[in-house]
């Protein structure tokens, strides 16, 4: 039996992947309720929004208002993402969000090209205005990350070799501006990623980079996300990205099903079943995610809030054998 | 990296599983379709169809007329399932089915209880009728199984001490026929399994009972499957059941969001792209599971049906690189 970690930090996604993703229009106070929902399952960070134009994320349009609705609950880390200063600016003039800045490049130059009409070498001068403005508006930086680190719609299979180096160039960009980076996250943002090519992965990072403390960013566009995530504790991953009922997805992708990142949920269930620690009272999470369906309007792809929590039908059973 | 196994072996039970819990009605020609397109995937073996009393299951009053419609493919076995005398007589008599018995023990008297109302006792006792009933038809049986081998919504938990206890009471049974059990299926009927208990259950069979081939047969209701299925391949088992788009479920579980096996074309992509043979073509598999969609006339799970295959993204990918 490989040592899978003792306890993980989830990291939830599901407001800012879904509201940005589906076509709504969805109600402000529905957002709202939402990451309110989430709040009170035990999760330790909740990204509530993208602060990005409307013209380009038209369900983000009222990011800032469902920042200001929502109920801080303490122990609970609020983010949001910018992709610019303007951005930037908005999330700390909301003033309820954790803001911390990260240093995010891109494997595949074609998708970089799709997403943001940029070369790599672009994006790495990129990098270092958004490390300027970091610096100006004493934003803590301690989290590097790689986009389409596993593969590419437009572009094809990543190497490891590929994703070490701009591993290093976030490393050394970083030591340029003399900060520290401690989580590194790689993010499978088109779903190319297998069990095999995550462990391969991780295993090529850790030797790598033995101080870097590992994340993975999983879609589940092909099915493989639980399966992912799986291989990824096998390595001793302990931080994972997730979005509840499995909302979300990546509008620049061109996916026919987009589906967004490995389920929240699930995800919990798998962790506790196995007897990872991950903070979350399930009921509670299957709730919101059932929340989450009825407010996009239509099914989600999570399967543990319809298929249930073992707990209850384990207590159900418990007690019928005793009756 | 652990040695996962060079090719597995795949074994179709969309048909069965799929249109047996399916409300319907679903014409009879178009069941015949989806058997004869799955069967110019390369899948190995199909489960065309169960004979049961079309009181229990209506979905299945047709399965005769859908052994006589579909066309042999060589190269191809094709199987079913049934539960007692007259309906292996229907197999028998169709003259067109590879018939084998299989010796099949359930761990959750509760389950066999509300499933087929027998004891655990009273189960071991309709295996030696049935055992009976091969050796009278020359039906050859060299598979054995355990049902809910890894909980029950209705008992909870099984052990793993109780799932080895069950399988030697099959071997037993199979020595006091002079039966050689060769291939043994664990099944987790009701989505209990995580990939830890896979590993677990796999590995404490291995141990005990080194001589056996192991199958899994897993149900995806929790979204477990794919990451059971890898779990399995990590501890060396090649031989896995499997659902095209994922049709099916089991009409005895009480589910609410009842999941069929894990899905066939899901498992196939995974096995390829980690270098494992299926002996499957992956576009005509997904156009199997595409036509299973339209059959039912409602969305399936499958994942790679909708999310794509890589090869093909691969090559247009080179295609525009080279242009």
């Amino acid at each position: 039996m490989p040592d899978l970690p003792k306890r993980v930090q989830i990291n939830e996604e599901g407001p800012r992947e879904g509201f940005q993703f589906e076509k709504g229009p969805i109600e402000t106070r529905r957002k709202v309720e939402l990451v309110d929902a989430l709040s009170r399952t035990g999760l330790a960070q909740i990204q509530v929004c993208s602060f990005v134009p409307p013209k380009n994320v038209p369900g983000m349009a009222d990011a800032d208002e469902v920042v200001k609705g929502f109920t801080r609950q303490s122990g609970v880390r609020y983010t949001a993402l910018w992709l610019n200063e303007k951005g930037l600016q908005r999330a700390l003039a909301a003033g309820k969000l954790d803001v911390k800045g990260s240093i995010a490049l891109t494997a595949s130059e074609a998708f970089l090209k799709r997403n943001q009409n940029r070369t790599l070498q672009e994006n790495i001068e990129a990098q270092r205005r958004i490390i300027e403005m970091y610096k100006e508006h004493r934003v803590p930086v301690e989290r590097g990350s790689i986009m389409a680190a596993f593969g590419c719609n437009f572009e094809g299979d990543i190497s490891r070799q590929k994703v070490l180096d701009l591993t290093q160039q976030v490393l050394d960009l970083a030591a340029e501006y003399a900060l520290e980076i401690k989580v590194f996250s790689l993010a499978d943002t088109m779903a190319w990623a297998t069990p095999q090519s995550v462990k391969r992965m991780v295993g090529a990072m850790r030797e790598k980079f033995p101080a870097l403390r590992l994340a993975l960013h999983l879609h589940d566009t092909r099915g493989m996300g639980i399966a992912n995530v799986y291989a990824g504790l096998e390595m001793g991953v302990d931080i994972l990205d997730a979005s509840v009922a499995g909302l979300g997805g990546c509008p620049f992708a061109a996916h026919k099903g987009a589906a967004g990142n490995v389920c929240t949920e699930d995800l919990v269930f798998m962790c506790e079943e196995m007897g990872i620690e991950t903070g979350v009272n399930l009921d509670v999470l299957i709730a919101a995610a059932q929340l989450a369906e009825d407010i996009v309007g239509h099914p989600l792809p999570g399967s543990v809030m319809r298929g249930g929590n073992l707990k209850t039908l384990r207590e159900r059973a418990r007690a019928a054998a005793t009756a």
